[in-house]
């Protein structure tokens, strides 16, 4: 028996017509790309989208059609966001910091036809425009003042665009599955892999996202995106801010310290959410000017792992409560979020850091296990390590034109972490399922071993890898870039290293290289250092 | 084009999940209807409520059955509900304030085939049980030990029911429209209507009873139903509560001031919900005692209209913040909840007061407008009032065993209110639609007159009804219970009204009677008073 309630689908634009409706003065400030402050409100900034998207209709876009976004964040990004899924079709957000030749493949793959773009990106695009052949129009997100020249097809300023028609128009009605956006991980290896959002798996993460353990956004908060919309589907606070009538300020192309600071005290931000490297360039202005943050109240720091001093100054020297994430695009991308249960709600000081350093609990919609590489689950103790997994309507099933399902059997997606989680219910990454050493049977993390490698005085970066050892099968090598000017024997690596983790932790050999390779978003890229020392014999193994 | 993430329907019995699983160790507490207090854990409540739905599976219950409950809030009661709906029968929670002969109607018209029911009602089931042919078997809500001696047919204590399986068993997966739980509205007029909640409804509704606008639980809250289950589906608290993994305080059989204060400061409640009624009876109890309220944070209150004083004295007394709310058994039943956007936030005192008087602003996923007897939509100025009409995915769009769906034309549900709503998006009830008086084509709210009668010294209650005039169509007619021992005339009370409303709102004419009739939930009959005085000419009439 079916029950008796409305079939009222889960499409995203009835949230921008929640918060145009019910918060229609809420405002909505950017710094924009062309420089000044832009203020407006979640009533007109509705009335544009729509506008956009009677636009977008009328330029031939159709339900599934994918239209990229090359742009920070702004009104106008936002605006594009909702008008392209208002009319069923798919926004492609572009990350320009993908080398080259990654954006021209994401943008060929996913068959974009149009761009909009900010004009920070028309050198770029210029460049790369002959190879893009699925693009018909390039429409530069200002007005004809700011318009430059340029060579690109078609090229418009978004304002004269949407200007061409009367803004009279409804939103298309399809099914709450139909896809709503997508965005390309770029992983170490391999090409990039196109994550499909529908309208349903975004609805009920922003729904997720506002819970009070996770960021809970109420109309009397202030958020500031500072991680791109970009990256990640803008970690739900594109869907979770107008859902609960949150204002919103848009930092646009400037994420330095100096350029963050003054927007959250100007506009009393009281919860943002970024990288790490983007906070230590907060926390070095603070430092070097003697700013305060007497507005903001919470930080999401997720992205990578958030270092322990970052979550310790947040909250003793400027009272702003740090909250821990975790998640990844194919996850929408909300994992885990590091807030207090009342087993732990009572720490205090290194204690409460200590659990701070988790990636925290899942909220209701996320189902995570670990398990070992047979697929077994293992236990929440808090020291057991396996493979995460997870299950939930915002988590991925598939990558875009890729043939059938990357889920297990019982239907979770393998999120490639290694992590522990304890009985409370708190998950913490150890290390890369990839990365991992495999000793003996047993797992040692890379992770771990570098954290601490790095707290050497003289140590600027350090990786750590499994190379073969015919006993053990594998052992630590670990491989260091010194500061500038400095020089260190492998003894005294190792010295400083020992006593600190188990003894069988400890790396069989130290390597000191001049750099360490990286992949486009900053991460080292292990595969090229494996490649590069897969024949490295250890000292321990041709002792054998 | 669809999306390409995770099919995972949403079914009630995952939430119990989650909070099994994620929150193992949090205290549901129950003042047992046997006496003493009882505690469990979520662990335990979603392993126990496994084996209520494997032992109904046994007996033969299937998807789609109606399995009635009459219980108190107790944690069987929880379980209850989750051990039904986790195999896709449907609990029907029977409102025992009903006059036995709706109990009855009721019972019928849902075909329960089986009835788990607590101590206190086996006398009235008893009495009813011959006009009750669907019903299998009485599941006594108790152990061997508290077992009564009854007549009921294969009466059996429920731990001893379920104690008959060994708890090896996995919940049933079905569409996320499945029924769920139904719950029957008893009106001033006809008979009972089925309101007949879906697995979606629910999951959904808990969702936005989330939010941080409206009851926004967290891990750390301690949160006391006092509304009962019976009621309007808990007002979302069996969703929302375990979805967040908050704590539960159960007040079973006892809802009088003490019993409930005992409760609050014992269990150090943060957050709990009722009517009126029993807030009327903690207050006297706390003036009476001089006790305080130091953990209790948030009193939603809802049901009917909660008085300004009341508002006040939780506040200004006790500390604690009033959240106004508004909703019926067809909204799942969460309507909008006062909770102060910015707009409104720095108010104090008597405006904030002002503020809080209104139902409030709605969630995300409940959409409503104000329209005119025609179904023209019309303005949102805080003083233009007009039928209140919802959508959403928790709103009811027919009855059960009722032909065709009751909304118009754009999807909406008549409430049968009558509110106006302003500029920030508050709503405001000012009358039920059937007893509004429609004067010259002007609306005038019988509840306004009657709560400005009530002020009276003299005046015990009040009741005013609209009555035929030929040239104004209706006026108003107000009845009035007085005082023990005191008298009053037509003009004093009259007098008493004048230039504290409109001038043409002032009643034509005051009659005085001995008592006023009520329903059995303690709602004014109207309908009777209407077909007692339909013959009744107003002086004004007779004089034309």
């Amino acid at each position: 028996m079916l029950g008796l309630m409305q079939d009222w689908p889960l499409l995203c634009h009835r949230i921008i017509d929640h918060a145009g409706t019910n918060h229609p003065e809420r405002t909505i400030v950017t710094r924009s790309v062309e420089g000044p402050f832009h203020a407006t409100t979640y009533a007109e900034l509705r009335a544009r989208a729509l506008r956009l998207a009677q636009r977008l209709d009328k330029a031939g876009i159709r339900h599934g059609d994918r239209v990229a976004t090359l742009a920070w964040n702004t009104w106008r990004h936002i605006e594009a966001w909702y008008g392209i899924m208002g009319i069923g079709a798919i926004y492609h957000t572009v990350n320009p910091r993908l080398f080259s030749d990654q954006i021209t493949w994401i943008v060929n793959h996913a068959e974009d036809r149009l761009i909009l773009a900010d004009l920070t990106f028309v050198p770029l695009l210029e460049q790369l425009a002959a190879k893009l052949p699925t693009l018909e129009r390039y429409v530069l997100l200002c007005d004809r003042a700011h318009m430059p020249q340029t060579s690109l097809k078609n090229a418009v300023p978004y304002e004269e665009w949407i200007g061409e028609v009367d803004g009279d128009f409804a939103w298309k009605t399809f099914d709450e599955n139909t896809a709503a956006g997508m965005c390309y991980t770029s992983g170490t290896t391999g090409d990039p892999k196109g994550v499909l959002y529908s309208h349903r798996s975004n609805v009920l993460h922003g729904l997720m996202a506002n819970g009070a353990d996770m960021k809970g956004y109420s109309s009397r908060d202030v958020v500031m995106p500072v991680v791109p919309m970009f990256h990640a589907n803008c970690w739900a606070m594109m869907f979770a801010a107008p859902m609960a009538g949150a204002a919103l300020v848009m930092p646009g192309a400037k994420l330095d310290g100096a350029s963050l600071f003054e927007l959250l005290n100007r506009y009393k931000v009281t919860s943002t959410a970024a990288v790490p490297t983007v906070w230590l360039m907060l926390l070095q202005h603070l430092e070097a000017t003697g700013g305060k943050l007497p507005h903001l109240k919470k930080v999401v720091i997720g992205g990578s792992a958030c270092p322990r001093a970052m979550a310790k100054t947040f909250q003793d020297v400027y009272g702003v409560e740090v909250i821990h994430a975790w998640g990844m695009t194919e996850m929408s991308p909300l994992g885990t979020a590091c807030t207090l249960k009342p087993e732990y709600a009572g720490l205090a000081g290194d204690a409460r850091l200590d659990i701070q350093q988790k990636q925290g609990q899942t909220p209701f919609m996320v189902e995570m296990k670990i398990t070992d590489d047979a697929g077994r689950r293992l236990g929440w103790d808090g020291k057991t390590s396996g493979r995460l997994k997870v299950r939930g309507p915002s988590v991925a099933r598939a990558y875009y034109k890729e043939e059938g399902d990357v889920l297990d059997e019982e239907g979770f997606f393998d999120t490639g972490d290694v992590s522990t989680v304890d009985r409370y219910g708190y998950m913490h990454v150890t290390d890369r399922a990839k990365d991992v050493i495999k000793s003996g049977g047993e797992w040692i993390s890379s992770i771990e071993l570098e954290n601490l490698a790095v707290g050497h005085p003289k140590v600027a970066e350090a990786a750590v890898i499994g190379v073969k050892h015919p006993k053990w099968d594998e052992r630590p090598l670990l491989i260091v870039v010194l500061k500038k000017e400095q020089s260190a024997s492998r003894d005294e690596i190792l010295k400083f290293m020992q006593g600190k983790i188990a003894k069988w932790w400890l790396p069989d050999e130290v390597i000191f290289v001049d750099e360490i390779p990286h992949t486009a978003t900053g991460k080292i890229q292990k595969t090229t250092l494996r490649e590069r020392f897969k024949d490295f014999v250890l000292p321990s193994a041709a002792a054998q």
